[in-house]
């Protein structure tokens, strides 16, 4: 190579700061420190292709430190892929640039996931990890044999949720999981030690993992990390010692350079510091032919793979599970006709388990998995084993205790495609991974989260563990599927909802206590499709739509039949899917809910956000309390006994 | 003492298994196997006196495994607590008993902090720690000088949240923080090492924590550990190894005791194991007396204690602080008067910066920080000084990185009493630390979230920064007080508020950009106290009542404009708090949101829940975008010149 290793990294350098100044917002301290060691990585150590760039084989690179955006935008310009191009680059942070602000998996090729919210790239990269060594222990090395390679910043290992991801990967010895600090003393708000005095190194070795430490701005010690890295059959930490903004040389090793452009004078003296001559946004063309060059250097290996792609017994199954489509026919009918043949009834965390057994058996694919609430979510079946260090072809994660941990995990887990994950937890902490469900619904992936306990049914553990607020806040994050099914055949439909979804991440909301089976006769289709319908039909004149979700059906039910002892005529509608529901057409929505009828909603949380579909709402706008479940319905009048009369009242 | 400490343990374990075993509901293990470390805690450290259980200078003792919450009630009861009584124990976790499912703070004095969402009551610990040691830097070791025990088990040590809690703890060398970790190796899935392989002594040694170990079942080797960790000058965990469910001989060390009650026949054996012939709720006097005494030792200790007090010069001041009164005629009237006198266009960010100016000169008890984003919160002032492990008398706490750890340390401050958490973040990491935010609120804790960068409006670091639900879903946490001013005024005001509410938490969302100063005119009033009021009313014939919150109501005034120019009247309403609006009288709301004529909202967020107030609602529903913020907000739609033409249709 005649273009030496500091040029290489010096082009991304000068991308940086231009795009950055250009825009005049952006990170240019983290692609400028960094530019060395990701250089030598993407030389000699990553595997990838850019004219292929969803090669499944690849070696899957996260940039969870995504302020630092301009890194892997660079990288993927000089390397070859398609985009983002010079006029992406140019237009970094403007509408319509695939170059946003930080980096987005549904804009770019090449990146792998979203990333921005700190440490949780790094937690997808576990995912990532586990869904390899997942589907090597089932396809084998000749498809499946790669590494997922992470630059994570200081923030990223300060968050909470490295630790439950390090403890994670860790605990299941990913050694092909190869994260690179960026080691430079550096926060927002200015030293590192400003706010902390860890020992990174020794926590990571107390967690399992390897360490070892380099200079990042010393391409050969790079080498020598990354070669111990590799060979180390633990996860490794790669501690690079590096300057922020390096290249600067008045603002480089501050705070100053993390978060803003570096004004004209800076650049100038930057580029008069890393002897970068080039006018901005353009690489000179020996540079640009060398980085072509590294970009060039995976085809062979990638031709290589699918030649044994092209000749593996496995062909149609593994290309089927990349694509991640479901098996051809896919369906629960059969399962659910069992249900309507003999009715039961049991909790829908029971009904969950129930349609998972023939869920899993049908779909190889899934990986389950619990935050350590195995048996309270019912998550486990028969054909999911434990998914361990000695046995990575299971298809059950002990997740442990890490319920944010698990959520980006199984974020991972899709972006690397092969595997459908499902996990659960007590649907009130879902707050402890709301910013790891949002990232699944922006990233749009089928993640399904399995979230009992979902009221003050859940009884005596209190206000606690008691969500009242959960399900509706959970309904308003764009591109989130929220069910709440009524009972074991809603479950089933909504189970194969979420399933069919490839296309973002799905809740399911369950009880802990158990549901009459209301759905006793075979319909047509899947009911919960239509997002809402109608139950059960009024028998008098129609005067009231009662609407209701989950376990509150039942109530409506048993108030509808109170009202109709009274000549009331009340439909009950049960509305599993508020989206589902807005998606249908509005003759469909009109005849289920009339307008110039009373509708009553009735549901077991915040009557908040109710005011779309009723004007007159039962729920629960305070904090639970500890009791039995049947005392707390009536102690905060969802009965029908209560309910009953004030629609009466209503109507009158 | 003539009766055993062995004994006297048993006394909890005999309450424990009887009280879960009448609920037929609750957590055994727990208590069965911590209680012969929790017998020496308060025999021989602890400082407590249970006829004063809110005596300032008394440790502070959290049970962060809050699922063990028998054995907080049996030690409250044992001790002379005037309640939980023995009818409160017998009604565990039944309604109207004080002894919940989980401790709650608001039920029990002696339960200092709400506990059960793991990890939580550890890191509300260190702000508990952090308060003592910053009190004691202001009052002198006279008034404040006390220590904060924590027992956790391995639930709270898994979460993420324990890192961060640690960090910090370790970072200000919290040397009177003293954590007993219930070392049992069993979670509800079974062994820890199904999920977990980590060397949990060496990680809190790698954050600056001293670490002892002990036997948790032999009271002299408890002694030796806890004297130790006593005697170092760092927070200290202290490992005890302990036996899940001691005392039950069939199911001991196993996770079938963690959570459920052992069932009457093994509790008799237990009965028989243990050698405890009590019938069940049943203290024998002898034990009963031995524990009254260990409770009554504290008297003497708080007795000195109070007249030091009364003798103290700052006496005044220190009562006013821990009864969180503040100083009589506190008011920002003054500050206010300057903004109407002298007008000025800046981000509601800044507006805070300048609004706290003037609240921690007049506020000493105010502690403020960030999450490493000091200078985007804006959230230091000249009065607050970095609060250091060299310095506690500080007032500002570079939290690091670390949302959820900071909202639980605030919480922990404010728990503690005597003074005025205050922290920032961006609004949308309000996801990350949203279980501590709800654990604020159902504590009924004064802690205040500046959270800034609050919608689209901070621009190009794009969707993952830019919240979208965020402002809507935490305006259904109940008891939390969202305010989203719309200028400098407004922020004033709602700082007032969020100050002079003792019983739940604020959160102030506020932008990046500036906003023009649209209060000109001196009030009679707090306006934001009334949630909305008429900003600007209708010059043509009023036809429209515009809605709006936040950087929104200058879009909405513009609008107003172009619509009068049309000959349309249009009121505009600021609406900076849903929750006060609605507690106004129904003729007042009626006089602001007159019924029968087209009310439009206009909020960059989601129009979800809007249906409350607006029937035409103008907002975002999909995830951002990666931009200059005013390129974001025509490109969503969100600006006079859009908004306008649409109202006009509606009415036409």
């Amino acid at each position: 190579m005649t273009v030496s290793e500091k040029t290489l990294a010096n082009a991304i350098r000068a991308l940086s700061m231009d795009a950055v100044q250009a825009a005049n917002s952006g990170h240019p301290g983290m692609p400028m420190g960094m530019a060395d060691v990701a250089t030598v990585l993407f030389s000699d150590y990553l595997k990838f292709d850019p004219t292929n760039p969803k090669w499944a084989d690849r070696d899957r690179f996260v940039l969870s430190a995504g302020h630092g955006s301009m890194l892997i935008y660079s990288l993927l310009h000089l390397t070859g892929y398609a985009r983002p191009t010079i006029e992406d680059i140019r237009h970094f942070r403007q509408l319509g640039s695939p170059c946003a602000g930080h980096p987005e998996n549904f804009e770019l090729a090449g990146v792998e996931a979203t990333t921005g919210p700190l440490g949780s790239g790094l937690a997808t990269a576990v995912g990532m990890a586990i869904a390899e060594r997942h589907l090597n222990a089932t396809f084998g090395d000749d498809l499946v044999d790669h590494r997922t390679w992470v630059i994570a910043g200081d923030g990223c290992l300060m968050e909470g949720i490295n630790h439950e991801a390090i403890g994670l990967a860790g605990h299941l010895n990913l050694g092909r999981l190869i994260v690179l600090w960026d080691d430079n003393k550096i926060t927002i708000d200015g030293a590192v030690d400003l706010s902390s005095n860890e020992d990174v190194r020794a926590r990571y070795a107390a967690t399992g993992w390897h360490v070892v430490s380099c200079d990042g701005h010393d391409p050969a010690d790079v080498r020598r990390a990354l070669d111990e890295a590799v060979a180390d059959p633990r996860p490794s930490l790669v501690a690079c010692s590096t300057k922020i903004g390096y290249g600067s040389p008045n603002k480089a090793g501050t705070s100053g350079v993390h978060g803003s452009a570096l004004g004209e004078a800076e650049v100038a003296a930057a580029r008069e510091f890393l002897g970068w001559s080039a006018e901005p946004f353009i690489i000179p063309e020996d540079i640009a032919a060398a980085w072509r060059e590294i970009g060039a250097k995976g085809a062979l290996v990638r031709a290589e793979w699918e030649s044994r792609l092209a000749s593996h017994g496995q062909k149609a199954e593994f290309e089927r599970r990349m694509a991640g489509e479901l098996p051809a026919g896919f369906s629960l009918d059969t399962y659910i006709d069992g249900l309507i043949a003999a009715p039961q009834k049991v909790a829908t965390r029971k009904a969950s388990e129930l349609a998972l057994g023939a869920i899993n058996d049908l779909l190889p694919e899934t990986v389950g998995g619990s935050a350590d609430l195995t048996g309270s979510n019912n998550t486990k079946t028969r054909s999911t084993g434990p998914l361990t260090r000695d046995d990575y072809a299971g298809r059950y994660v002990y997740y442990g205790i890490r319920e944010f941990g698990m959520a980006c995990a199984m974020n991972g887990m899709a972006l690397h495609g092969g595997v459908i994950p499902y996990g659960g937890t007590f649907l009130v902490f879902s707050d402890y991974m709301r910013a790891g469900i949002r990232l699944a619904a922006l990233q749009q992936q089928r993640v399904i989260h399995v979230l009992t306990h979902d009221s003050i049914g859940l009884g005596e553990d209190g206000p606690t563990h008691q969500p009242i607020e959960q399900v509706m806040s959970l309904r308003m994050i764009p591109n989130l599927d929220v069910y709440r099914p009524a009972d074991v055949v809603e479950t089933a439909e909504c189970w194969e909802l979420a399933l069919k979804d490839a296309t973002g991440p799905s809740v399911l909301a369950l009880t802990r206590q158990n549901l009459p089976q209301l759905r006793t006769e075979k319909a047509d289709e899947n009911l919960c499709a239509r997002g809402a319908y109608r139950l059960r039909a009024a028998k008098a004149e129609r005067k009231v739509v009662l609407i209701a979700t989950g376990s509150e059906v039942e109530i409506a039910v048993a108030t509808a039949e109170a009202l109709e002892a009274q000549g009331i005529g009340a439909d009950v509608v049960s509305m599993p899917s508020w989206a589902h529901f807005e998606a249908q057409p509005q003759s469909y929505r009109d005849d289920i809910l009339p307008q110039g009828i009373l509708r009553a909603s009735i549901e077991a949380g915040t009557t908040f956000g109710w005011e779309r579909h009723a004007s007159l709402r039962f729920g629960i706008d305070s904090y639970g309390a500890s009791a039995p479940a049947e005392v707390l319905y009536d102690h905060f009048g969802l009965t029908a006994a209560k309910i009953a009369p004030q629609i009466a009242a209503a109507l009158a």
